[in-house]
């Protein structure tokens, strides 16, 4: 190894294990900790945190990084390195400790809030902390260089690279046609989704879970699955992979499909190339190439034909009594039951990306000054009706009902749907150098799509922006075209449209 | 708060963080980790110790300890914060980086030797890795003022403030008096113990022991218990106090003297006072102290008539099958039963101590060099025939069987023996002031037991040194006639001597 390598490389493991050791510390306090040591892992998680700010942004690494810059190829892994780290490097060095301080004590108030307003159905009293963050985001902005869109500046922490134009661009192409859909679904008799809500035990539906995950091929020996409130992935490392689960009981299927979206996330965590552990490289390349991984063994995976033709007779054995007398087919037609509804997280397929489209649009709009704090619920509310063709009774149940806008998540958003078109894009791929990919589903066996999901994006991590990654795997930049293929087809089969 | 005890506070909060996130990541690695993630960990542990011992040892921390001790008055509070953390930072800067990292390594490929060779019953295998770390304990001494013995600098470390000529004269009253309790217990009927090896199930011990917890005192907001491959106790800071506990089917009530056991050294760390948090007095004060809780609690408590004339009916009702027609005294004699046998962990309340002394004299022959590493084998042989009558068919039944020499953990081993002395000492105390203490015992109540033990130890911490604690709760310093009282009396009654 060089020098000028081992010298950046040394310097960053110690940022590596510090951010590490901080998600370790974040599992274990949403999956472990009593609640008593709430404030110990606060203030655990905040040393660590700001330990691994400060190692990464002294001014040693800022030279280590442009001399990684100067004496590599652009065009080489190493040269990938140096620009990802020098990207990192130049975003962490604008924002003032002062204002980091800042963010996470309103965002602290802001979601303790948020919980307060939301179990009220008081948005007034979340308002004037909503306004606060979003003055945060607004001068967050300003330590940038002037962007197309300011909004651009909020998005690329989440999706390097994507720009403002691009998402606008692809949900104008989408909302239409999504919303045709669905008023097209509407017209047709509702699909009988009984069956789904029947009396299963939790035990046998997380036996049946971990089976499905281990098939998929999440390696037991470098990952672990647990259950916590809200389901999450996280990478201690590529090495150490958890996923979390929960059991709803209204939705015993949720831990199915839940277990299935985050194995997909941590699929690609575990498929980081071995070169780019512990370094600026490790780690998915964007939420939305990771939302791709989710959905595409979640959704067009899990909720598909083929992959119930192979499971549907073990999942009928082991739920002999709840699935006595329903088909296969009338199974997969219930889990793929289209019903607009108030609630994004529990959302079907067809409708998802309109939820998404709302919040996006109405987050540019605050963004750009368009918008008010206090004109959101009506907003919402507006866009609903246009877009789902409901209205929430309640802001509980509007625009109280997510994290994000709390949690100082602003450019977050769009990611989700950026997911959904990306998994459309790499099956449509995956089939066309692939004659044999829905045969190789429908008889489980899953070896040759994650074969090339490794080769073609895991083991790259963080070397190739969403646009570039999926260019080079194929042929196109983010295109909308194979995902309103995929979901017409199917829903049109479904619904006989 | 005054200025200088701020400025230390709020350097000190960092090391202190830190640390307790690396106690968190060794029982995430003991409890949770899949191990795929062993070099991930050991690269975190790596970062976060180097991290807090770099931040600890640094002059700014010096200078504000200096100031510390300069502006308290010693009796105070503060005073005893400032002598500690400078107790602390006089050994931690002593130590030169290259020495500790010469240490981690070999310490960590002589327990891999060790692993091996207990397996392979291969001494000669393990003798040149415990050769190298008793050559680094010895280099370890000469970093410290010259002492009374060597021996004291590696003791200190374990047992602050305690001296070698401490520890030998307290074993040189306990092992005539021991070995002839034992020799006269061998001359009667042996007590028969089959109950305690029928068939139980995991979970209903598992069951009672955690009631048995609970009842202890054990605070599970602030705590928690999972399974381990070694049972052990971690304080992630005091509010979040994590026992583990393990299932051995030939020993079933090993679960639940265990859980008592890790239960008592849990209670001590969820006692220091809310003040101490966070501090350099967080933790208990010594080994020693540390287990005496443990002993006091898992023994003295667990093992005695009084307990189980309130708890057996209950254990009996539980295990109805496997407890049928033995009566509360056979139990009591059972769990009580005196065998010597070779295996420390497993050794009974009246040998055990000779277990220690063994090692403990061995240990200081070696660092005074009248012992070499070659003769280890012969000399445990010879002591267990002198001390126990028995002669080890192997070296993985005798010299090889505990890890703490290989771990390089000198200086350890009396403070098993300590904690047998002390809690026999604590135990007599809180009779001479509170007449009824056996009934409350035989009544299922420790909330006064526990109330005392938190007042006049638990809360103060590091405070105050093993010896000066002692003698400030019982009027005498470390003392052997209490506890060779309880032993003489109990197993008198026991055996009919």
């Amino acid at each position: 190894m060089d020098t000028v390598l081992a010298r950046f490389t040394s310097l960053f493991q110690q940022v590596a294990d510090l951010r590490r050791a901080a998600e370790l510390i974040e599992w274990d306090e949403r999956v472990c900790m009593p609640s008593g040591g709430a404030s110990t892992h606060g203030e655990m998680q905040a040393t660590l945190r700001r330990l691994a700010h400060e190692a990464f942004i002294r001014d040693e690494m800022g030279t280590s990084i442009h001399a990684l810059v100067r004496s590599s190829d652009p065009g080489s892994s190493e040269g990938r390195l140096a620009a990802v780290a020098l990207r990192d490097y130049d975003k962490a060095t604008r924002v003032p400790p002062s204002f980091v301080a800042e963010h996470a004590e309103t965002v602290s108030a802001s979601q303790h809030a948020w919980e307060q307003a939301r179990a009220r159905n008081d948005f007034g009293g979340f308002a004037p902390h909503l306004q606060k963050v979003l003055d945060l985001k607004r001068q967050y902005v300003t330590f940038f260089p002037p962007a197309d869109h300011p909004y651009d500046v909020l998005l690329d922490d989440c999706e390097p690279g994507m720009k403002t134009a691009e998402v606008k661009q692809l949900f104008g192409v989408l909302r239409p046609r999504q919303v045709a859909l669905i008023k097209a679904i509407g017209t047709r008799p509702p699909i009988d989704d009984r069956p789904l809500s029947g009396s299963y035990a939790e035990a046998d539906m997380l036996g049946f879970a971990v089976d499905v995950a281990s098939k998929f091929g999440f390696d037991w020996s470098r990952g672990r699955q647990d259950k916590s409130v809200h389901p999450f992935a996280t990478g201690i490392g590529s090495d150490d992979v958890r996923i979390t689960t929960r059991w709803v009981e209204r939705m015993p299927f949720s831990l199915l499909f839940g277990t299935m979206h985050e194995t997909g996330h941590a699929l690609y965590e575990q498929g980081i190339g071995k070169a780019l552990h512990r370094t600026p490289l490790e780690g998915g390349t964007s939420l939305g190439v990771h939302e791709s991984q989710s959905r595409l063994w979640e959704n067009v995976i899990g909720r598909s034909r083929g992959f119930w033709r192979h499971f549907y007779p073990s999942l009928q054995t082991r739920f002999a009594t709840q699935l006595a007398g329903v088909d296969g087919d009338q199974f997969y037609r219930a889990i793929n039951k289209v019903a607009p509804s108030l609630v994004r997280v529990e959302a079907d397929e067809a409708t998802y990306n309109l939820h998404i489209m709302l919040r996006v649009e109405l987050e540019i709009a605050l963004i750009e000054g368009q918008a008010s704090v206090k004109d959101l619920p009506a907003l919402w509310k507006d866009r609903m009706q246009e877009y789902l063709g409901l209205v929430p009774p309640t802001d509980t149940l509007g625009v109280l009902q997510d994290v994000h806008w709390s949690a100082g998540l602003f450019g977050y958003f769009s990611t989700y749907t950026l997911g959904n078109v990306i998994a459309a894009q790499l099956w449509q791929r995956f089939g066309a150098i692939n004659a044999d990919r829905d045969a190789q589903i429908a008889a489980g066996d899953f070896t040759p799509l994650l074969s090339w999901l490794r080769t073609e994006l895991h083991q790259h991590g963080r070397a190739y922006q969403a646009q570039d990654l999926v260019e080079r795997v194929t042929g196109r930049r983010i295109d909308p075209t194979p995902y309103l293929h995929y979901l017409e087809t199917k829903y049109g089969e479904l619904y006989g449209l």
